[in-house]
């Protein structure tokens, strides 16, 4: 690109063309070479003891239930990807932590000020790894497991088209920082490709307490379904959002989510014998695996004391792709985000405390 | 988000956290009200001389062809929400403008280097707004054509999921200034989508002019089509980038080459009878339609003098945007972009010259 010179932070402005002062990226008294210090390494004894929540699931998957050979390969193959994802991730993020200081995208830890580690800059929207990684992970795995013509490939595209457009606007929104009342709006429309797609059913199961008192165990929205989904892309979004501000717990809340989503769907697959309604949960696992072990790289550099931040994007990101998984995974049951309505109410009882 | 401070570029650094001198935005003589100046209005007339390029294209349309009624109202329906999306991208990239500035997205045109001109920062990647706005376009405009059970379906929303990961990964690259070696891999990766759905034939037809040299017509690459089809996106975009740096010139390409695409899909539906070849290239027509609105808005701001710089998002955005078009489109004439072949071509003459 020849006829534009952009400033990066690194470099103080030439004399020519003479910047004015304001806004611009002075550089005084540091030389122009010294660098960022590194990152600190990831925390691999923490990624152990959190891959002991997978114990359960591996168990049901491999001894509990009686589960076809043919989608057992799938998952584990799913499964394999992965694990290369979050590998790839762990390699990433230290690169990609050093590019985006470079361009002004960190932050400090204020639960921290007064103390030394206060000021320290840590890099910001380290979730745009996450967000790439997953996509590549989740596209590729098409390969492996949908035949052209099959009308799973349908919703599959459309998760991918809403996830991606999500990180798209949520790494937007790091780096323009847009103000509250389009933030709010964001998720809406990333959620447009879902509702474009989706053509399941349109009942939701109430849950087994409130069946007394409302006097109806499926509740049929009709048309009102796909605005409670778009509601529900907002809600997840924001519930993992929300809850940004203590090392790890945007992250850390994905991790026992995704674990949970895993355990849900290997039961229901393990006690269905509706073969639809076994893919419809095999295709949740297809996207919660992959989820699950790329937030865990994230988790590793995350974690108290964090030496990187997740960002919009990644909340974004994340939140989103439980949406997806839930909605397309065509679970009924409206209590599985039990953990997001929970992150939600709670802060607001906190403000309302206040 | 509780814990964490993040400096924004119009604020200088607070006392505490103490900030190193390194990095970071320092504003010592200006005050810090000072906002920068509002970009030029948008080139009406332009866009009035420019539209002119789609008279041939609606005389086809309504009175060269006999077109089915069906037909002709999608594309009207999607030309009417391609005229909104122009009006919607004018308006929003003067308010995205500032927060690029913000953010110090911006750069100098050197070829204006010396004049007062080449001191004005002008707001650098406002393509995020166009990409943004296309993908709205296209997502909602699938409510108007495409039935769930639709086979179309499926490519639709890969074509999305690709273009909207391009867009993505450009935007990624216009902040984190990724190195050479990283950006000419970025689109075989948002490329994956469209290479897992793909499903069509894998031949491509050879020019007339070659035919008597090579001796066939028509070449079966076999699986070699899908690399031949992952190395066309990595080109188009390319070729659409490789010519940055003339104000308003990735833009004015684009909007050439989009008009010649949707005259060449009306030409092939009016003179096809195959219900299916019209789809493919009525599919064409869905996408291309929104590319060339939302460009020419940009291009009102871009054009010379420009008051904004697309970046790679544009770029990238819009090369893939014309690959998957050609290719989802199933136009077997690889002659079709030509006009990017020879802007791959004429760098090279010119970087061999010197």
């Amino acid at each position: 690109m020849g006829a534009r010179k952009r400033l990066s932070s690194s470099e103080p402005p030439s004399s020519s063309p003479p910047a004015t002062n304001e806004n611009t990226n002075t550089n005084t008294t540091a030389k122009p070479t010294i660098t960022d210090p590194p990152i600190a390494p990831p925390k691999w004894g923490l990624l152990l003891k959190l891959s002991l929540f997978l114990l359960p699931y591996l168990y049901l998957l491999f001894h509990h239930y009686p589960i076809e050979p043919e989608l057992r390969s799938s998952i584990l193959i799913n499964a394999g990807m992965s694990l290369a994802g979050l590998f790839v991730t762990v390699k990433m993020i230290p690169v990609a932590s050093r590019y985006v200081q470079k361009r002004n995208l960190f932050g400090y830890d204020i639960n921290k000020k007064g103390t030394p580690q206060g000021t320290v800059k840590v890099p910001e929207s380290l979730g745009i790894v996450v967000g790439i990684v997953f996509l590549v992970v989740a596209i590729l795995f098409q390969y492996f497991n949908f035949t052209a013509d099959s009308n799973w490939l349908v919703e599959y595209n459309a998760a991918l088209a809403c996830i991606c457009f999500m990180t798209l606007l949520g790494f937007v929104d790091d780096v323009l920082d847009v103000p509250w009342r389009v933030k709010l709006l964001l998720p809406s429309i990333a959620a447009l490709p879902l509702l474009m797609a989706y053509a399941g059913h349109t009942t939701i199961v109430i849950p087994k307490p409130l069946v007394p008192h409302i006097g109806i165990e499926v509740l049929d929205l009709g048309w009102m379904y796909k605005l409670y989904m778009g509601l529900l892309a907002v809600f997840c979004t924001n519930s993992i959002n929300i809850h940004a501000g203590i090392n790890g717990l945007e992250v850390g809340q994905t991790v026992v989510i995704a674990s949970a989503i895993l355990i849900h769907n290997i039961m229901q697959i393990g006690a269905s014998t509706d073969p639809e309604y076994k893919l419809a949960h095999a295709f949740s696992i297809y996207l919660a695996q992959p989820l699950l072990a790329t937030s865990l790289a994230l988790l590793s550099y995350n974690w108290y004391p964090s030496s990187v931040f997740v960002g919009d994007t990644y909340t974004y990101f994340a939140g989103m792709t439980m949406a997806v998984i839930g909605i397309l995974g065509h679970f009924r049951y409206i209590l599985t985000f039990i953990c997001q309505y929970s992150s939600f109410g709670y802060p607001i009882c906190v403000f309302g405390a206040n």
